[in-house]
């Protein structure tokens, strides 16, 4: 457990893991795996502890502030940010569809027990039952996948649906019991399987459960998922996340291949009309469009972060219009850090030249890792709601990703 | 001479403005010529004055006010924004150059008498003589282009080498003389010659100086073009009052377009799987991408407008680095504006259908307007200018268009 | 009636009309109507002949050829070219659609009588309605629109629906009636009333039909449309103009967009690093990858040019796999000189500069001729195709689309 | 020694090659290293004499044909094809640049002890010191790099300086030496030193030199390099063998994606019209327009490939203007290849999902192979140089990379 940390003081923490993590992310990206010494060091930063109240024993910073720290780290490491922005997730999840004893309890614990909170909650997976026994408890069995965080976590938030309830495929079924429970809980199998292409320090593997136990107060049911426009935040606040993550994945490809090109002391190629590579026509103009792209990215995120805390303090009050209107917000942002992202993430080669592709530079990871998170949901389907919203004033029905 | 506008008052007077510009735009397009009735509306809106200082006779109205009046007007016709917007900047410009007596009386003056400031002052076009008589008048003689807003103007801003320099053809002399002098002066044909593809209400033809006679006092010398950071932002203010209409142009194809589809009783094409042309997936596609971009010029854009106030406001003060910085900014929302303005509004048909091509509906006008006037200058040496500050941290050297 | 036409000798003529038909093919765009002297030219040509079998009094020429003289002209004046090709269109119909007996009289009598045929058959317009009169003979009654080549017509190819059948909106109706009749019969009125932005000389407006009478044997009901891959190879044709057209309007583009930098005295832009318009790296750039995109519209046109004449005598022999293919290369041209010529039509401006949006060039009428005439069928459709058939193996189904 | 393959045999023999390659590319990917087994299977296949003349001991292949078979080999493994390919290109450089002795001694050696050939010969690297000693030979020092396919390769083309000659940094020098001598020879050190993101199993790592004796009738002066139009066709064949493989990847790409999509059994998402992934419009979308792309880089790799032989059979005769449109043609598909390459390699993932990012699927490494060989030589100077002819006819003058 840690103090409260200012907003200052916070950011500074950010940095100061960032610079860290920043000295061997290539390294690290090439091993994958679980990065105990990182996720350590989040821990003992106090930052996990960033977004709970003061009175439950947090630093009570805002949604705004906790996104500019996730974008510090994510510009070093995105593993990491993944990882780290989704305890903050987690603790959301909790307070949107818990009880408020149930939050209160579980944000202290998470403050005093210096928990790193992990997911397994993919909604997508309805292969986790939860079979009801006699003394009220249940057992779930299954397996989830994409559970990233789960492994070196303290606490899980995890889904599954009522045995009864038939699943339908990729459809999240609509309401499944989410519950938070002991990483280390008997039956509980946190596996090691994670090998993508991207994203390879995240964990994004799987969880099975052998007839764990659950018990009632454990289950988020009131007011459960879904159950409000606040308590549907949560499918937003996850989206939000993304296209953080996306532009800051984007803004470290960029500073990359920036810092690459003013360190390269060659001549430009032998056609151009320059006298150094740095003020090669072409070379620079490469910077420039992609430079007028961040910046646009990075404009509608900031656009749409300013907006999160205002609608996360009206609480219940919060409307379905309110909400609605945030989501456009989101789903603008997260569209367009997923197009500009995956194209500076490409580009960046371009102007840098062949010796840049040496892998211990590692500047392909940044497009690995956005080309793998990107592909949470389909960006498709994100312009296809934005299109429906615009010509036929349809805000999107609140979901899990929408 | 009209009374101070409030910041409502004249937004709402540019509504009106726009409503009636809106009615008749596609027809007048098809026209070209003067729109005398439309500058007239302007003139009597009191709008002209919105940018004068109060104790000059104006409104004393901000740049971000002035230029949410003028993407007001440009939605609806972008003709008329762009002559209208060039008042401001006439005026603008006077302050800039000229001297206090200067400014105060012509900025007085234009108020009292109502004036509709043109101008003739195209720094690539060297061809206007100054040629000093022994009185220590000048006379001007010569022919300028691209004088847009010129006809029907009571004020024009013309700009003059003196015979001793050089011009440097496409290079803009470094030092013209920039002069404010009566439209209807003896000697000026100000010349119905402008019939080009787009923006045909601008009037941006030619004006020819014969033997004009300028006296000294007419003449901004003190401080005179280019002399400091503050003198220097005359380009700037250029490069964002077009970043504003590249971005309302955008934004008028955009919502004539959705207005189309909206109207549009016919069933979707008969491969569709949707059961309206408004839910067919691809039609949705092209309004939800078309939307993420406008937003993020959108964004861009107000970035850039909110911060020529407080450096307007430091006059002298400013710094080249702060000049410099404002340039980087308002060069990105010029690039994402063209850039994205003409995807718009080439794109706006592709989910309308061939009925939408119907001349009554004007709908090419705004490609056309926005392909004329995104040629003002190339955005290719924008973009140019954007690498060459992210990469070698050069700023853009001060021109009337960097 | 006019003699068999050489290949070579048929090229020829295409090229003299194409010159004489660009000396004011800009100033015709802006009068729109009917290009009486324009049609007349191309009828004494005897370049309405060529298709014609050599035993009907025609020149014999395949389609290979066709589609040059038709690029030829295309080049020129795509509104002439629209309508010309429509004449090969339409004398295709008969053929596919007629018995011999019909396409055989009607092909000698066209060659005889030195028809222009025009077109009133959109299959998507369902207004027109056959009704049976005690005779055996029908009455034909409705408007038709989008009949490109009408006016100034001898002949036409209307289709109508049964009275019986019921209309299904944008879905073609399965099995229209198409006659063909001659232009001038009594109850025809060829309105002169297309006024859209592009392909402004096509006369596409309406006919209307008041209880116009048709005879049985000038129905084309043996095979009739649509009746096997061979008859259906109408719809595919149709496509393959229009990519021809497409392709030849981007080349257009390009090649006055070539011209008038060439002509182009001025220096460059003041920051170029080169010394001359024409040497300026941006500006050889926009050319470069300009001419890529259309070496590939070129390249992909052609294949699916040189495709058609085997399969075109191969008759009713040809398979529903043979067919298909053949739709899979057009929709691939067609596709892909959609995307590219629009993409050329738009660029050009950027390297040429302000001045060349002189109304007097009309080089914005190859995008406004390109924008309109791509929105004949949409290419989101054909695009799906394509991933349809590459996915799932799935062809085209035979409609006058696809 | 191999017998004579006959044009089906070698590329039956090519694709038996490839099914075996791209049984575990995936996983030699993820190893790097030289691929001494398939290397081998080469070796064996007969393939590498395929190009040399009959009687000189080949199979007298034509240049088609060998670009068909190094396509075939690259769809499934362009490292492979990489090393493959460039032992026709250095056979190629001996007849190129070097006398009738030289190249049927050395083609016939080539035959007859099974050579595989490496490559030396980075033009942009003038490292290495060629010293004349007393007795006419030379010793040869420094170190290459890019060196691709040197490891476990029997005779290498190397270049070098002569040493009174000033070298001019990325320019290349315009007379470097060129010999072809046994990569066994003594002071040669072939590191095992490439790691790079892409290309991983090419071993273009570097080549160190150590008073390397090279004797004069090793050292290929007559012509010599770059001596003659077609001598000069040396670089174009470099280019035209990139722009083969680039499509080939992105070939690979693109049906490995194909294949994914169909084994698929997941439901669409959940907002998805469509009752299948396979059927899904926006997932049609993708597939569909990725093949007009593939198809448009296919017909132009398809239009420079037949123009080789006939220009190759000219030998000597070769004028400046024949090579020169050749140059173009090769250009023109090496910029499209590049360009739709990697449109195909970034966007495949899109329409298949997050589990698609599996390592064990590999399916990145099409974008990293692509990534790192289009970087070979700048493909904006390709686009210039295409820019520079259309514009102001200036065909590209002959080096190694133009």
């Amino acid at each position: 457990m840690t103090e409260a940390l200012s907003s200052a003081a916070a950011l500074e923490a950010a940095r100061g893991l960032a610079a860290g993590f920043a000295r061997n992310a290539a390294a690290r990206d090439r091993e994958g795996g679980t990065p105990k010494a990182e996720r350590d060091a989040i821990r003992k930063s106090g930052l996990l502890n960033f977004t709970v109240a003061k009175d439950l024993g947090g630093s009570g910073g805002s949604w705004l502030e906790a996104l500019a720290i996730v974008r510090e780290i994510a510009r070093a490491d995105s593993s990491l940010a993944h990882v780290f922005s989704f305890h903050y997730y987690q603790l959301a999840t909790i307070r949107l569809f818990g009880s408020r004893e149930q939050w209160s309890k579980l944000h202290r614990e998470s403050v005093e027990e210096g928990w790193f909170i992990g997911n397994a909650l993919n909604p997508l997976n309805t292969d986790v039952l939860a079979r009801r026994r006699v003394d009220g408890a249940y057992e779930w069995s299954g397996v989830k996948n994409f559970a990233s965080g789960a492994r070196d976590s303290d606490l899980i938030l995890v889904s599954a649906r009522e045995d009864a309830v038939v699943g339908a495929g990729l459809k999240p079924a609509p309401t499944p019991l989410v519950a938070a429970i002991p990483t280390r809980r008997e039956g509980i199998d946190v596996r090691d399987d994670w090998d993508n292409i991207g994203q390879r320090q995240t964990d994004s593997g799987s969880v099975a459960f052998d007839r764990v136990v659950v018990y009632e107060e454990e289950i988020l049911l009131n007011p459960g998922p879904l159950s409000s426009p606040f308590a549907s935040l949560r499918g937003l606040i996850g989206q939000l996340v993304f296209a953080n993550l996306f532009l800051s994945i984007a803004e470290g490809a960029f500073g990359a291949a920036l810092a690459y090109l003013r360190g390269k002391e060659t001549q430009p190629w032998f056609e151009s009309p320059a006298r150094t590579a740095q003020t090669d026509p072409f070379i620079l103009r490469h910077f420039g469009e992609l430079w007028v792209k961040l910046e646009a990215a990075r404009a509608l995120t900031e656009k749409a972060n300013v907006r999160l805390d205002p609608l996360w303090a009206k609480a219940e009050a919060l409307s379905a219009g309110e909400r609605g209107a945030f989501a456009i917000a989101v789903a603008t942002a997260k569209v367009a850090t997923t197009q500009i992202g995956l194209e500076v993430a490409n580009r960046i080669f371009e102007p840098l030249g062949a010796r840049a592709t040496a892998s211990a530079l590692g500047l392909d990871r940044f497009w690995r890792n956005l080309r793998t998170q990107t592909l949470h949901d389909p960006v498709d389907y994100k312009i296809y709601e934005l299109g429906n919203w615009i010509v036929n004033g349809s805000l999107p029905e609140p979901t899990f990703y929408t």
